[in-house]
């Protein structure tokens, strides 16, 4: 499988255009040893072939696609996009469908749940069904693997999650959440793509312990650390996140899990942002690396 | 009055995530001169004040505004951006409102017909519904002048226009597409903004004959362009914009215009992105200039 990751970053990106947190204005003044990210978002495509699945489909789709040539077209109206599998209905990871709105047929894979948040209530919408069949939904099944093109298969497993912002009076339900296993064959590497984990269970453990390639949910280093910056602010769990520090924290579960792993989704708040901090040190010496826009990773490759 | 042109393009972009057309491609490989331009979008400001207006919400509002330093926080969680003033309802002017959700207060400058039309039926709009009054809509009638902060009026005034595409089935209403005459004082120099103008009325030249910054729909220079390259799609005039070319065409009441005149919203099919065409040439000999993003313009200064 190859990899690519069009962008890293928790919602509203970093730095986050609201925010003059010493993170975000060390980003922006160049004075910090940081890298601008974008909202989270990755392709992946089977060893040669030339279509290309996005997991998710992040605010800032529009400018990471133009960054990434394999996904560029190549005929007068065209694109190497073969389908959108969408694993919460949140908008920073849903909200870039938006972007491909003229007139192109899309495959969208989505539980029930996150297909009719998103298809459902929402006038914007009609604006990818401009023909009949435009958008096809493929359902995702809470433990069945779904084959894809080229070899590929995708399976969705619960993790703990919440209903979307925008649809909190909503029951919640195990749909809600999943993360994203991927493999190019039987018995081939495993991919697993878990922006959002709300905390630790059997099937977390599972995914971390399988995984060849795991991109975990890396949004906070602490539980209070949003309160911080935007007083107020709720706690790192209720925001179905796992925080990584401390006993019981994430980071001691990713340190023993035998795949190449990287953080993702990391919020603007994290400071392991900062790659001269101590909490990005940490990151470092539990053999686990912080995900940035542009990297390419190939299962057959040995690394980073 | 200041202005930034913090993107150019019509819907889409140029490149276009899905277009393979000469233009695109030559654009994206660098073999033609012509720049690219992100989805039409302006910020405006007084002279000497601190806070900006957002002309539009482009759904490339996030990467717009972290490329524009005056738009950039300056406390912990701040924003100068003042108020957003829409023009319509099309997705490409205002999907970028579901970028500056991070529980930002705000207030949208806006026709009844446009809120309703964004305000309902979207569930996701919740999004920026965090608190009570966090989204203040002051509403735009039409021909009403109506101050803003810093001395700065702005006026809605009906073009012919149409309802947004995921809206169609909505019967028109004058209310569906206007220009934004803005004002910094009674006498002082007059800006009007007009992405989308479907054909010519009295209104539509009473605007080109006072604007001493005029920004015009450039969205397509012949009828049937974009058909050539999207085969079945509709004729200019159907989509509400008036083509830039030929007799009785928007050029000819542009060229006799006495103030600064800049085309924008330029789809990704219009000759003129071709910096070497003949038909930038012919725009050129209009007088007329082609807005690109980054140009930033004062009403203050002569020129270009």
């Amino acid at each position: 499988v190859k990899v690519r990751v069009l962008g890293s970053a928790a919602g509203g990106g970093f730095p986050q255009w609201n925010c003059g947190c010493r993170l975000c204005l060390g980003v922006r003044a160049g004075t910090l040893r940081a890298r601008a990210r974008t909202q989270a978002q990755l392709a992946v495509s089977a060893r040669g072939a030339a279509g290309w699945y996005l997991l998710g489909a992040s605010p800032d789709l529009g400018s990471q696609l133009a960054a990434c040539p394999p996904l560029h077209p190549r005929g007068p109206r065209d694109t190497p996009i073969a389908g959108i599998v969408l694993g919460n209905g949140d908008l920073d990871h849903v909200l870039g469908l938006f972007a491909l709105r003229e007139s192109q047929p899309l495959v969208v894979w989505a539980t029930e749940r996150v297909w009719r948040g998103l298809a459902e209530g929402n006038a914007i919408w009609r604006t990818l069904e401009r023909f009949p069949g435009q958008v096809r939904w493929e359902r995702l099944v809470l433990g069945e693997e779904r084959p894809l093109a080229d070899g590929l298969a995708i399976t969705a497993l619960a993790v703990p999650g919440k209903p979307p912002l925008h649809l909190a009076s909503a029951p919640p339900s195990a749909e809600d959440t999943v993360a994203i296993r991927l493999r190019e064959q039987a018995g081939g590497p495993t991919l697993v793509y878990a922006p959002t984990v709300g905390g630790r269970t059997p099937l977390v453990e599972r995914l971390a312990a399988e995984a060849d390639l795991l991109f975990f949910d890396g949004t906070f280093w602490t539980s209070g650390e949003l309160g911080g910056t935007a007083p107020g602010a709720p706690r790192a769990e209720a925001m179905a996140h796992w925080p990584l520090s401390g006993t019981g924290g994430s980071l001691e579960l990713l340190e023993r899990a035998p795949g190449r792993r990287w953080l993702i989704h990391v919020n603007n708040t994290n400071p392991i942002l900062d790659e001269d901090s101590p909490e990005r040190a940490s990151v470092r010496a539990a053999g686990v690396h912080v995900a940035e826009d542009g990297l390419a990773v190939d299962t057959d490759e040995e690394g980073p």
